[in-house]
């Protein structure tokens, strides 16, 4: 009882210390925040030996709870992938500062001026899963937007993490960026996440990355609002009039290139007479990329080499060389199928018909819609947006890949002299 | 136990059609969605005498409860309210679709063709109180941006938001726009909001538009992201640099022009500067339009007549012809108090000094922050956005007044031609 009245407590004392911070971003300058986030990835340089170190205190324990071989190797931070991360904070500093742009502007008949500005959240909270870098790319894009960030990753990386923010701390210490606009929970109790998520009126967002799971949890503990950044269970819809070279060639891309990720496809739709020309072939070239195919009846007829794919494979987000195969009569069976199943996320329709690309864009509700391209170009970096903190799932505020401008809000300046509503 | 079941299913149902609905509005265009609003609007106004009627019954159940009388008028719906929601609608119809705009496009050193494309947001569960020509409102702003809207309004409304729903679903029965686009729920039992917020997948946003306990009731038992329509207490800050008449006309307006909403000024602060100058030509002022003054013991020594404030004056949405007034040493200090005490709403610095009022303005974390204007000039027509569903009080997603526009999102259109990723 009185621990779990030190925690909120303890909860309470950091998001109080992170909204005095996001107040004094509101007053670094661009250039600042800039020069900050380099030496914060200069020191992070320096220091990496350390880091590793510390990361190698993590991974021991996760060998000994024999964790599984890719949840170790997410939490590894080898010299590679801290340099990877340091230099994606030199990225970072080199984007566009979104804060203070004038989104709109206009003068009312009565002379009444009205800005839309941009300005940034205040303070975000963001939970999240396994890996460390992530408490790097997510504090500089945080600074960057002039936000507070407060971390609570998962409890099997909290050495690494701790020593990242511990030397982002410490390289802020002699700039205009207060140290305290990055924070780590260093306490890994369950009961921190339901104190922080009803810090309302202190934490302005709360953003979870990782399984549905936790990601549904935290939604509904919380008072303050979430931002998810979760499941991606992508479809590629092949249609009558497909291009056969781009069906295979954009299916195996979507699955082979890197299947680990969220926006890899994870079920085929085939209209079925589009099934009998390409899908022998889509099979042949999948399998020569070693992925496990499973399919509905219909498929098997065409492929009997295939597997039998059972009720739960279409909800299944593989992230692995599986691939699900469905024979679909028309396009709105497959729209239908990706409304029932889906994530939201990204999609794609295989088409010569323009008709039938238009439908499909127009009907399938989710963040990339896309018509003859492989769904890995979801990603805030491939799309031209810059870095991104995470994908949103849902459908406020931020849709897609979440970016510095996503990373930020408005407010209306309101400009008189004198005037009074009649 | 079954009754609870059957309530949860009545529930499903309800947010299935609207589904559906949301489904079908995607394919009706601008200038069907405007004549359906205008036969709406048309056979609202056939039909007043049996709405007036219908709202009779619970004006009468609502006296009868001995409701307060400020509530009862809101209840009421008269010849003259009826017009003016069905001239709302027109309204409505006029103002330009804001679905389907392509907000960016942008071409990638691959010829993908990336267009950021304006969308509904789908099914919205709309929850408010009392005021039932929220009904004709919330349904003609929700159609208008082609989504599908629930709406729950309170129980002393209910025979009238069903009449009023039952004439919209009726004059949209040979259109283009589903009858099921607007559902009200007959049930009032409260466990039905708390099916409507769990509906995951179903319903895209809740908006509770109405007392913040409602409101953070909704916020804590939804599962789906909510955008909350509450409180106004909003501050007026008087600098030692303000001009005199400004600083008198502006506070006037702001609390007696119209006390009972959300925009109205509930307390004053002042510079001490200021105060002895100008603080008795306020009261002055004030009190010749009965407005009753409560202040701290700095502000009694100027104006001995004054009531004296207590701490909850600080934290109080009057709503009505009270004024709580405080002397602050600094710009610093109302910022605090605004910060401490504030709703995020509305907020203004009376001030001549340019550098005060910039400082305020970057200071001062409101939806509208003001420079020498009254705070009724926070809402969605006065401001040139059209219609307002109402006025958000939280950062994501839409801040301020709401109209159309923040009743989309987007979705991107990612547009190719064979693209695969390296």
């Amino acid at each position: 009882m009185s621990s779990e009245k030190n925690r909120k407590e303890i909860v309470f004392e950091v998001a109080k210390r992170a909204v005095l911070a996001a107040r004094a971003m509101t007053r670094v300058s661009a250039g600042e925040k800039n020069r900050a986030l380099n030496k914060v990835a200069d020191f992070l340089d320096e220091k990496s030996e350390d880091i590793i170190f510390r990361n190698g205190i993590d991974v021991e324990a996760a060998r000994e709870d024999s964790l599984a071989e890719p949840l170790i190797d997410r939490l590894v931070l080898d010299a590679g992938r801290i340099k990877s991360m340091t230099d994606g904070i030199r990225e970072v500093a080199e984007l566009e500062d979104p804060v203070g742009e004038i989104i709109q502007e206009s003068v009312r008949p009565n002379g009444l001026r009205i800005r839309k500005v941009r300005v940034p959240l205040g303070v975000i909270a963001m939970i999240y899963e396994s890996r460390p870098n992530v408490t790097g790319d997510s504090a500089a894009l945080c600074l960057k937007s002039s936000n507070a960030v407060i971390l609570r990753g998962g409890s099997e990386a909290l050495n690494s993490n701790l020593a990242v923010a511990h030397y982002i701390r410490e390289a802020l210490a002699d700039t205009a960026v207060p140290p305290d606009a990055v924070q780590v929970i260093d306490d890994t109790d369950r009961e921190i996440v339901k104190h922080l998520v009803s810090m309302k009126g202190l934490v302005d967002v709360v953003i979870p990355r990782g399984s549905e799971a936790m990601i549904n949890a935290v939604s509904s503990a919380s008072l303050v609002p979430v931002i998810g950044h979760g499941k991606g269970l992508c479809h590629i819809y092949v249609d009558s009039s497909a291009d056969p070279e781009k069906a295979v060639e954009i299916t195996r891309n979507a699955k082979v290139q890197r299947p680990g990720v969220c926006n890899a496809v994870e079920t085929l739709l085939i209209h079925s007479e589009a099934a009998e020309k390409i899908l022998p072939e889509i099979c042949r070239r999948l399998r020569e990329d070693s992925v496990e195919l499973v399919g509905d009846e219909k498929a098997r007829k065409i492929c009997p080499e295939m597997g039998e794919a059972a009720d739960e494979d279409w909800s299944a987000e593989y992230l692995s060389l599986k691939l699900s195969v469905k024979v679909v009569s028309s396009l709105e069976e497959a729209v239908d199928h990706i409304e029932r199943y889906g994530s939201r996320h990204s999609d794609c329709i295989i088409a010569e018909d323009t008709c039938a690309c238009d439908n499909f864009l127009r009907s399938v509700d989710s963040s990339c819609v896309y018509a003859n391209a492989s769904t890995r170009f979801t990603d805030g970096a491939q799309m031209g947006l810059g870095a991104e903190i995470g994908i949103s799932n849902q459908k406020l505020h931020a849709r897609g890949p979440m970016g510095l401008t996503e990373l930020t809000t408005y407010k209306y300046h309101m400009l008189g002299n004198g005037q009074i509503r009649r």
